[in-house]
């Protein structure tokens, strides 16, 4: 189990490019979405499928991250909610920390965001200029809460 | 994942008693449990803790099991829906396969099912007279509907 602080963030332009890697692609359902808990199927480009548990809300919450055979997430992709998310995450480095940009597509298209995990809740950062308004508490944005129902508000 | 075929059934006397273990006894909560899925987290007594994913219904069920860390178990626990179940299983030969008897305790109690894996959904069987009616399509008796709507009918 890791306690993951993690901000995030509307992009309101496309100047993080620039600094980004080429980002790998992401398919993700959810098994269960609800207050206080989700169950997520992630499938990422190169590497094997896992299966996470997320408890809590808002900046820190549990996260519990299980290896699971392919085959596996195959099979329980027939008892997803809602709609398969399908993302490119690219990382762009700031100072020591990484912000990880989410380019969505299909239904969620046109919405990019950025989250930014933290040492530490009070952990200063100046952010970069095409970071925008701060949604972290906004469960609209929450990956399980999208799959449920669409996408939240633009920025 | 396994496909797991199994017949469940009221136990409608202690004449098992003679036949069986001295048991394990098993604490298991639901993280989700719905049409379709039941998310759940089973801690049995000398095994490691189990993530137990179970899709489809009634006879024949996909199952997907992950061992996870005992710390992993313990702060899932506070996300859990309804009620934890606590009961104790009990094996009992029946020619080459095996009867899995669930004594309930606390709110369940006095309800004693009894499961068996098949090898096939239409493998015969010779039902011992301790045996009742059986429940097998009954979601009420679905472990993950009793932790949310309690216990179901008496035999």
């Amino acid at each position: 189990m890791a306690q993951e602080i993690e901000r995030k963030f509307h992009v309101t332009s496309d100047d993080w490019r620039a600094l980004a890697d080429a980002g790998t692609r992401i398919r993700q359902f959810y098994l269960a979405s609800r207050e206080g808990l989700t169950v997520r199927v992630r499938r990422r480009e190169g590497r094997p499928a896992v299966l996470t548990l997320k408890t809590g809300s808002g900046l820190s919450r549990g996260e519990f991250e299980y290896d699971i055979p392919d085959a596996d997430a195959d099979a329980l992709e027939a008892a997803h909610l809602g709609t398969v998310i399908e993302k490119r995450r690219h990382l762009v480095p700031l100072g020591s920390l990484t912000i990880e940009v989410d380019v969505f597509a299909g239904p969620f298209a046109p919405l990019v965001t950025a989250e930014i995990e933290l040492p530490a809740a009070d952990h200063a950062v100046t952010l970069p200029s095409w970071i925008g308004r701060e949604v972290t508490d906004d469960p609209r944005y929450g990956n399980g809460a999208m799959a449920l129902a669409g996408a939240p508000p633009p920025a």
